[in-house]
């Protein structure tokens, strides 16, 4: 056992599992790395956080976690360069969201120290599992949850954080074809769409079969109340680019702050183009569409980077975009990942050394 | 090992914790029985059912569940009457919307046998840990979770059904204030609101700690796009009689449709009380508050019964309710108290006998 600044104890796998993994063919989230760390509340306070081996969690069936869906989570990346250095990007952003999650559903806050040391400890122990090749990058999960029990709607009295980590490839394979929504929703005013809630994901996951039944690979949703504004898209928030201009919708109670949402608005507005970030009616993106002014649509996200989006449908028409030459997708996505990758200039200082 | 009907096995706890609860002063689901019914679905299909002594569940960190929110319960409970009989109350109707929520929330249906043969072993199994106290039943919880990994954001590809039972007192103590919602909401248009989806309940516990603190038990959720609409209670549906008329509003795809909610109507119209199923604005409540045509309110729940509404505020006002010699509530919740625990006549056919 080896005990690490902030007392973070290490306890280090009898058995590796790195040797069963291709690098070279990694899907997205679905093989984990040797270790994670684990943090638990109780009796009002946070105990000390410790890298363990990952391993099962045990749960009472009572615990709250099963029944009234208080967990939240982050996604991150760690990125490993050409020299073997290890970058996060951003991370004290996914530490404040996280927090910000935590308040809205009535979760105790994680301290500071404990994220970002515990991150650095696991990335530490864990460096062998961030792959090298291209396009592919060391998927980290935070995520938080009500472990204390009762059959009572109420918040649980303990909560455990873990940080759990995967070696992943690309989120999408392939060019991403969307539904704008017409009749299911994501988020209410008021609620808790802005929060990375578990509860918003999976009451996305049935509007997105039908959708995929369709042949799209992604859901584009709208105002719950009206359906006339385009939001986000789940895993990504959307932007649009009409003309020379690109759009993407404000933040507001339904939809999440993402950071990679807010950091291509800052590289954008860095290559000297017109950004705005303005409510977006689907009529103007049909419209658009119609008279060619719509050029592009892209996500962005974690997981998602930026992924072009190839056509769209909307009331059981489809819409195609044109394939650019030279994209701001493919631009903004060059300068965001030779950020993260340690391949360029950092000039907003968003890179983040773990090793 | 016994084997019951449609191959249920059954492995009986070898330490009872029966003599440790205290029956006479039992609280809301702290307590739990010594047996639950598992069920787990893979490959596509659920496998066999069986009941086994009440443990720990272990699932790996990157189960869904602790990710994603795929979560949803029902809320039951079973009745002893004087003679030692064992009843349920329209058990059928929450095997089918415990499917109706698993449609929504992208998960699989599960088998109509699975649900009522293997709650009755297990009640059957169980049957000394339901409370023959006045006011006391064995709460019952049926509950789905996504057990399958990943940290893609897409369904699982594994679940576990289970049922739980805690002996329970009453939801609530005493008198219950509550608080009409003017900011936050509970469900959007064309979510999950109908659904008894575990985010649900998450989403209200912030919103809810707001109202406690200012003294109010719970929230009365109002439509997320004006507020003028008045919605349910979260744990319960809400009733409102102005002058001789019982009002709730119409069930949608944010209002849970509840068993409760729906007998108190059969039973108020059966009583010669007249009912409608409309839109209640919060400006007809005050406006009735003021005039003194609003003679009640109350909660209707499984969990809740029928819990009168002492007071209730709204804009920094309270308003007090009469205290009636005569009420509804108080009515209605005998009424159906005497069919559920088989002390009246059944002339819906509602009750269910297990044993």
């Amino acid at each position: 056992m080896e005990v690490k600044s902030n007392n973070i104890t290490v306890e280090r796998t009898k058995r590796s599992k790195i040797d069963q993994v291709d690098f070279d063919n990694l899907s997205f989230g679905s093989v984990f790395a040797d270790h994670m760390l684990v943090c638990d509340y109780k009796n009002g306070e946070w105990g000390a956080p410790s890298v363990v081996p990952y391993q099962p969690i045990e749960l009472e069936p009572s615990a709250k976690i099963f029944h009234y869906g208080q967990s939240i989570f982050e996604g991150m990346k760690a990125y490993k360069d050409d020299q073997g250095g290890v970058w996060l990007f951003r991370p004290e952003e996914n530490q404040k969201r996280l927090n910000i999650s935590a308040k809205r559903l009535a979760m105790p806050e994680l301290p500071k120290e404990i994220f970002m040391e515990g991150l650095a400890t696991l990335l530490q122990v864990d460096q062998e599992w961030i792959p090298q090749t291209k396009g592919s990058s060391l998927y980290i999960r935070p995520f938080m949850f009500a472990s204390g029990n009762g059959f009572h709607a109420s918040p649980a009295d303990a909560y455990k954080f873990i940080i759990a980590c995967a070696p992943s490839g690309p989120y999408f394979s392939g060019k991403v074809k969307v539904l704008i929504e017409e009749r299911y929703s994501r988020a209410a005013n008021g609620g808790v769409g802005f929060a990375k809630a578990g509860g918003n994901y999976a009451a996305q996951f049935y509007p997105t079969q039908l959708a995929v039944q369709k042949g799209y690979n992604q859901v584009i949703w709208t105002d719950d109340n009206t359906h006339e504004y385009i939001e986000e898209a789940g895993a990504m928030n959307i932007f649009v680019r009409i003309n020379d201009t690109l759009i993407t919708a404000p933040t507001n109670d339904r939809i999440l702050d993402g950071i990679t949402r807010k950091s291509i608005l800052d590289i954008a507005a860095d290559e000297g183009i017109e950004t705005e970030v303005r409510k977006i009616t689907v009529a103007e993106v049909i419209n658009a569409a119609k008279d060619g002014s719509l050029k592009e649509m892209f996500g962005a996200g974690t997981a998602a980077v930026v992924s072009p989006i190839s056509a769209f449908g909307y009331k059981e028409v489809d819409y195609n975009l044109p394939e650019l030459d030279q994209s701001y997708a493919a631009l903004l996505k060059k300068r965001i990942t030779d950020i993260q990758y340690n391949r360029g200039d950092d000039k907003f200082g968003w890179r983040y050394r773990v090793l």
